[in-house]
């Protein structure tokens, strides 16, 4: 099985008025992080607006992904339901479509109980034979990974090989590496990545990273190489994005962006808003002081 | 258009291993709640387990429901999306099937704008012509209704006239009546019923009516004819119902009481557990002392 | 021992520029209230300002109220701490001064378990020999009353006979009726007076009462004898204050109401804010609309 | 000025069942803690149960600390109140006392909008002529320190020269030092001290470092030196201390884990409870691995 690490951007979901997807603005979006040198691409997390769309909206943008990547660089596509059901479908079909790994996320109505969340991953897990990220963003899904949930997940499933944390809590990421030490961790945008990589993480996957994917690159390159002080001064001023990004709605922020910089991609899906003209200005200053502006 | 009032059962969803709806299954409940002198039904609550299902499942008990009950009480759907577009698509589609009313809900990942939460429920107005129920649940959706957004909807949309509120919070019932008069409110299972009918409320939709239909009618009539003191009689052993219904699943607090009450209507869908033994032997006690078991 | 009934004010804290207590101004209020016939006093509540006043600024507090009453009502004064021991010393002390109960009220810093919070009100009960008023705020307190606890302390303790809740949750009111049948429950301003009373409430602790007395006092004895339908044309008129006081802070909308009554308190203790021109000018509207101007 | 950076163990507060600061037992600590190297001390922090000292008890403490350490390393000592007076009343009487420096807490029962927030702190600011460390505790306070207030402080006064964040998010940290790069950043115990310094911080504030002094020290010459890889060793394993401490509440397992070290300073002041016996042996287990045992 492949080994995931670097930058993989959370990619943003183009759709048109009619409801289709743009196969071109997306096409476009990949062939450019793919020059830019990011290590993997990550369709249908937050920033991918996962939530708000069909399983037809879904697949296609798997497809259109995996078939632009040609191989190029793993794709890991994000799965997320309410049911098991509904998962293991999406999971079946994503590899099946070419995906080298699986972002399993479990969306929640009512709570769930740890046993029930294990069986959820575990069903994911065993439904594919490739490598399968754990995903917990405790911000904006109704339930949350407990360390004893985690623990019994990559005991028992071999598969089971990386975790991304989006909690703004970055204790807990040490707290999971000295409680399972094989599991890989990715960062996500409420992490500092400069921090991630101190501890042992091995990338991170995060909507920002559309919007500068050479300068993560290159912030990435100097945590590997254990040029910390160097990687902070780049860290410092990269920051300034996910502080955007955090404040503002995030698929808004990073469609808003990538029409700035000439990668139109079109607006949120109603009734979520399109950014606007302060957080447009915001972000073109921020894009502007960084060089990510053509 | 139709007058709602009385009490509305949040209907559970049978749904089948295979994923099917148990048609007969969902008949015989809606028979066996006819017979026992409901006012009308609501399909796709929370209780129904909306967050679970696909469309097609969701079109399939709204069908059931509709045709069962053949024009003898009102059905009010609900209709529930993260996407305005998915929204509309549903309340049309519900409408076409013969619901007297919809029940909207808005789901969110991203949080929601007092504007788009305006925009969502306004265009579901406009695409239907019966009346509507806006519905908020602070507990367990990642949005909530303003008061200024609930004067702004009834204030433009003749057909928006229901509200019902699932907060616990039943002094925000009287702030809405106080500042939104013509709007009619419902209680849920988190509010007691004879307290929001002294404060005028029409009545309840709410779960916990599927296991106690005659007696939540009873309640209803006494409420209705003004006879306070009895009513509290009543009311204070039927809480006993509602605190379970708080403290187990809701789903799967009422499946199991329909289980025990003879009317088999299958599990929660996973990975949501189905009512533990505990939950079913406390469930037991308080059935049969209200005497709902046959 | 006594039995406690009826429309409790909350007592605002007119201290002055110098830390001292207004003792004019307190015994001013006392004397207002008294005349508009409500049932009892309580000083040291929330909107009594406890958690910003010193030991001999709240024995003062209690001292004047007492002595100005003069055994003409019954003042309940509270009790709040964050150890055991500066609790019970609070308690013998004002039970010296002529209290006739005690509200008894739990601050935290870090989260007490069941077994220290049931230790915490036990030590209050024991260490005084007058009724005691399990007082829970979970909005504004970081601890709260369990059923459980509340269970334990009205089994163990005859002295332990009343209960005011001040979360939003009627539903819960109930529960604990259901669950401790002899405990006597007060409103708070956060629940709907005539709701509490048709449950089978004993009154109020509030205050809104402290700028309405006469109006709550009418509330009381419509709600006290069964005329339901006129208690609820008058709560609904009342609620606006309520809301007003849940939107502005309690302290500042009290003293500013206080003021424009012409019964001048001064303002909160610094920082906290007196109320803004916009709040006196709400509170001066709801005021006069309620005939509660001079 | 002085300049405060390393590590600053924050103290227990050892009382007596009299209510009396355990002179000799908080000597005995100060001695220990300054034979291991530490570079400053904090008594009344959040360890030191500030929340639940009258103001003699925390006088003394202050007193007897000052006096150990008889200027062998500046004391910060912690200033925390409700109100403004009170608080510049024990600022004004700890510098008087010989503190080198002044860890500034708002506690708060009702919120604090900003204004209030700013004019509190300020306040403390002007009635002293020593450095202030800002502190903010969102998990246990009830009002927290916005960037916005933060920077009007720090522009302000000359003095407010250092902030302690005991949030988890640990990019608040990096955004805080982006907005006002003048202000030395402490951590504290919820994030990981190498990442704070990786970050650029001044050190740490922190309960744990009264069990672990040695090893503290031994971090931070590790992070000052920059060489990162051997400071993630270390940092890895005193993490689990930090873990232990988190789960467990912070006054009882440090009380606690001196005991074990025999360096008795009794138990938390009730109704909190002490260490129970499973804690007990998590902490022995724990300090045991890190050779922090006699």
């Amino acid at each position: 099985m492949s080994d995931f690490h670097g930058v993989f951007p959370y990619l943003v979901s183009p759709i048109g008025d009619d409801g289709r997807v743009d196969d071109e603005a997306l096409a476009r979006l990949v062939e450019h992080l793919i020059a830019a040198g990011v290590h993997g691409l990550t369709p249908l997390g937050s920033t991918g607006e996962f939530a708000y769309l069909s399983f037809e909206q879904k697949r296609r943008i798997v497809e259109v992904t995996v078939e632009t990547a040609a191989g190029r660089l793993p794709v890991v596509a994000g799965v997320a339901a309410t049911t098991t059901a509904d998962a293991v479908r999406q999971a079946v079909e994503w590899r099946k479509l070419g995906c080298a790994g699986i972002l399993a996320i479990l969306e929640a109505y009512f709570p769930v109980p740890d046993d029930g969340v294990v069986a959820y991953f575990g069903a994911i897990a065993d439904a594919v034979d490739c490598p399968i990220v754990l995903y917990t963003n405790p911000q904006f899904q109704r339930s949350d990974l407990s360390l004893a949930a985690i623990e019994r997940l990559a005991g028992r499933h071999r598969n089971i090989r990386y975790l991304k944390d989006a909690s703004t809590n970055t204790g807990r990421l040490l707290s999971i590496m000295n409680r399972v030490p094989d599991l890989g961790i990715f960062s996500a945008s409420a992490h500092i990545p400069a921090c991630v990589m101190l501890l042992g993480g091995r990338g991170w996957m995060a909507g920002p990273a559309c919007l500068i994917p050479r300068q993560s690159v290159r912030l990435y390159e100097l945590c590997r190489a254990g040029r910390w002080a160097e990687s902070m001064v780049l860290q410092r001023q990269l920051w300034r994005l996910n502080q955007l990004f955090a404040k503002h709605a995030l698929a808004a922020c990073i469609k808003g962006g990538l029409e700035l910089q000439g990668l139109a991609v079109g607006s949120p899906l109603a009734p979520q808003p399109a950014l606007d003209a302060t957080g447009r200005a915001e972000l073109q200053a921020v894009l502007e002081s960084l060089g990510a502006l053509p």
